[in-house]
């Protein structure tokens, strides 16, 4: 290890004070660039705050700022006791899915690092980043006036232990909500609210899946799921998907021999990470499967409220009585990532083993957030809310077609746009999809790597770019930025 | 199974129009009855909600709304497409740990009856409940103008994915008053937030613990961090606990042998549910334990703010400097259960893991009362509530023990009040506590069995007496009805 001396980091640091940024903004891009540019390498040690400081001649304060960011980035790694460090593994690489996690599919706490660029850049909205929803379209004003009025009006009974399952009126919304929209079999007894559809799929593990036992994931898929999905010693077994969803002839298969495939995790209104809809037969020939070999199917209705070019196909679970299907949504993206509210609906038969699961994990969900939700649906404003977005999104979307028919017509092919917040496209042979996102990265773009999504060998080469969260003027300029990037790598 | 007719159940609900009671009040209360005196057995068919409806000559509406909330509270149970049915096991005998889960510890997913009481029992307020903070003495207009500002400033930055490991602020609030109540060594670098101390705990199984590995846990101890520290498939082993509370020469007993002992759970602070602290000699014995072990300790700093006859003493992790302490705390007990903040702090050696570990989990807390939180502690509010609640809790544990020594002096024994929000006692000999528990659950208390918190066959017979939640004409008014209750079944 060797430690950056102070006048090589000082030349790579031109601090200016009254240059309209903030010093702490300064050090940081400043930090940030140079070890994008691999000129401090991963591993070298970074002088103490107080030393930089003085040596810059300002006060500590912005140093400790801009290392503190550049820390929970993962920029630098502390170790305490001796000092701060260029990271060894970038946060702009840490979409690739490392080799190794892929071999040692069944660690009891698989790596998350898949998930690294989506969570920890906190707070960073950059064009492209895949999941975003138009916050920016959020009716604020409305949501900030039933936060204060169940605030004002949180009795004890609000404040106490609240019910593992969810608030009562919150699940019944919801249940009345996903009858009408999306075709979906439920009471709001069958209802259970967790924070996210992350630990919804936490919960489907910890449920349904042993160690040794095999789960069916889509190949491509999400890796969240993969993380989720892996944390009680399951393999998970890829399967290939093709237009029509997943194949469901090569599950078969994979389902045959001595080990028993439990459960398979699908997306099948809108595939992430390519976007298609599973079509009508395999829909029925999955049912059929799980029916067949007695195993679950997990549904994640991922994105099913945004369609452009048709009316949105039912769910799944709404297709069956056999309560083999285990519904998942979330409100992370129809309204906002920090709100954390998501839901499972859950056969009868498996309710008391996923509400006993569900207090074991962290007992219940906060009440506050729980009582304005319900609000919100009931009085209305969710559904209006829903359907004036499937007009902005598809703004969105045709300034994003547009502008990579303009400027990138050469570099990308694009895979499916039919839905969703972000499109799928592929690059051209031989295009490293890893490059193009951390040379995006210095242009303050956030697209991801597609083969990230892959967990066996063979890897597609492309680009997911979100256009949910920015407006049609930043889309078309970082389309153009986008193009100059392509155009610069061949 | 027999169904329950419906004259049987008619004369069992004798209910009156404009009496003061709501409707669905008055046919919860007498379903509730029946079957806590077991005129309704378990088992047995109820009719279906509209035939009883048109019965009892009222509309569907309030017989569903008693139904839902005995649905919940677990005195029914659905099984949908054969009807609803009384519950096989009540709620009221839920405490019981059942000698199956004793004998199958290492189930991947062991049952959370223990915790049913606490968390099923939704909204519920009654007398002696355990872990209930003065919920009526809360700053709510304080807490609710923090809560309107922050919504209505809420920015795409903070509605947007979330650092896993928690809020900047709020980590570097709940650090620095750390340092200065609890003697603890942290950094904000080192604080991740989670959503109670369930959650940590679960926490630290994913982490620390892998399937048949050995953790120690405290006999008589908290039944949640059974339920938490079992989930990985660990085994649980009980160490018994005495004045001193943990016993370490039973521990390093236990400890040597083939199978490695990776960690043990402990409540130094004030020892769930017995209620001392743990002594200095002690603590020094752990640690050395854990140094020589190479073993972790997990210290769940539980209702240390509150001791009545000397200052808190410091946290086990400030003692050490070897990293071998992760720290476990809440806000549940301190503010309200229905926020869903608690916290760990984290050794640097296993930072990357957890925070990891907690992205897989549920990716990150909501944003909102992170926020809200930060400032409540940084403008002091925090610690001027903890101050004056001193007072409340004195002023409540003394009522309780004024009112113990006056109704019930001949029928229990008190353990330890030194410290915390509920009061240990044991029963005279041959007394089931868990039938004293049903007996008061008629009579509106909600006292805890001893007995419940024993992994091993030995179990204490005795009553935990919250009196948080509770003013002093209650407590003293509860005193009196317990007096007559333990008396009556003489």
């Amino acid at each position: 290890v060797r430690t950056t001396t102070s006048p090589q980091l000082l030349a790579l640091l031109p601090v200016e004070r009254g240059s309209g940024s903030p010093l702490h903004q300064q050090i940081y891009e400043g930090l940030r660039r140079a070890i994008l540019e691999r000129r401090l390498r991963a591993g070298q040690r970074v002088p103490a705050t107080r030393v930089l400081a003085c040596e810059l001649g300002v006060s500590r304060l912005p140093v400790l700022t801009a290392y503190e960011q550049l820390l929970h980035e993962g920029y630098l790694e502390g170790r305490v006791g001796s000092g701060t460090f260029v990271a060894t593994t970038l946060p702009d690489d840490a979409l690739r899915a490392p080799a190794a996690s892929a071999r040692s599919r069944r660690a009891p706490a698989p790596s998350v690092t898949a998930l690294a660029p989506r969570v920890r850049d906190a707070g960073r909205l950059r064009p492209f980043r895949v999941s975003l929803p138009a916050l920016d379209q959020f009716p604020h004003a409305m949501w900030a006036r039933l936060v204060a009025k169940h605030a004002r009006a949180l009795t004890p009974a609000h404040m106490s232990y609240g019910d593992p399952a969810g608030v009562g009126v919150l699940r019944a919304a919801i249940a009345e909500h996903l009858r009408a929209s999306r075709a979906v079999r439920c009471e709001a007894e069958q209802l259970l609210i967790v924070s996210g559809s992350q630990a919804a799929l936490r919960l489907c593990a910890t449920v349904l899946l042993a160690p040794g036992d095999r789960v069916a994931i889509e190949e491509p898929g999400y890796p969240g799921a993969r993380s989720a999905l892996g944390t009680t010693g399951a393999t998970l077994v890829p399967v290939p998907v093709d237009v029509g969803g997943i194949d469901v002839t090569a599950l078969e298969k994979l389902s045959a021999g001595a080990a028993r495939m439990r459960a398979a995790y699908v997306t099948p209104s809108h595939q992430y990470p390519l976007g298609m809809s599973m079509s009508a037969p395999r829909r029925l020939a999955l049912l059929e499967w799980a029916r067949h070999r007695n195993a679950w199917i997990i549904e994640d209705d991922y994105d099913s409220e945004y369609r452009y070019v048709s009316r949105p196909l039912g769910a799944l679970q709404g297709m069956e009585e056999h309560g083999r299907v285990i519904y998942v949504g979330t409100f992370s993206k129809v309204l906002f990532p920090a709100l954390r509210v998501g839901y499972l609906i859950v056969p009868p038969a498996l309710w008391e083993q996923f509400v006993a699961a569900r207090e074991a994990l962290d007992l219940f969900s906060p009440t506050l957030y729980q009582l304005v939700l319900a609000d919100f649906i009931r009085e209305g404003h969710f559904v209006r809310h829903l359907r004036r977005m499937r007009g902005v999104y598809l703004r969105r979307r045709d300034a994003l077609l547009d502008g990579l028919s303009r400027h990138c017509a050469d570099e990308l092919e694009l895979l499916n746009a039919d839905a969703g917040l972000h499109v799928a496209t592929t690059l051209r042979a031989g295009a490293d999809d890893e490059d193009v996102v951390r040379r995006a990265a210095l242009e303050k773009l956030s697209p991801a790597a597609l083969s990230a999504c892959y967990l066996g060998g063979e890897r597609r080469s492309g680009l997911l770019l979100g256009f949910g969260g920015f407006n049609e003027r930043r889309i078309t300029r970082a389309t153009r930025t986008l193009g100059e990037i392509l155009r610069a790598q061949r």
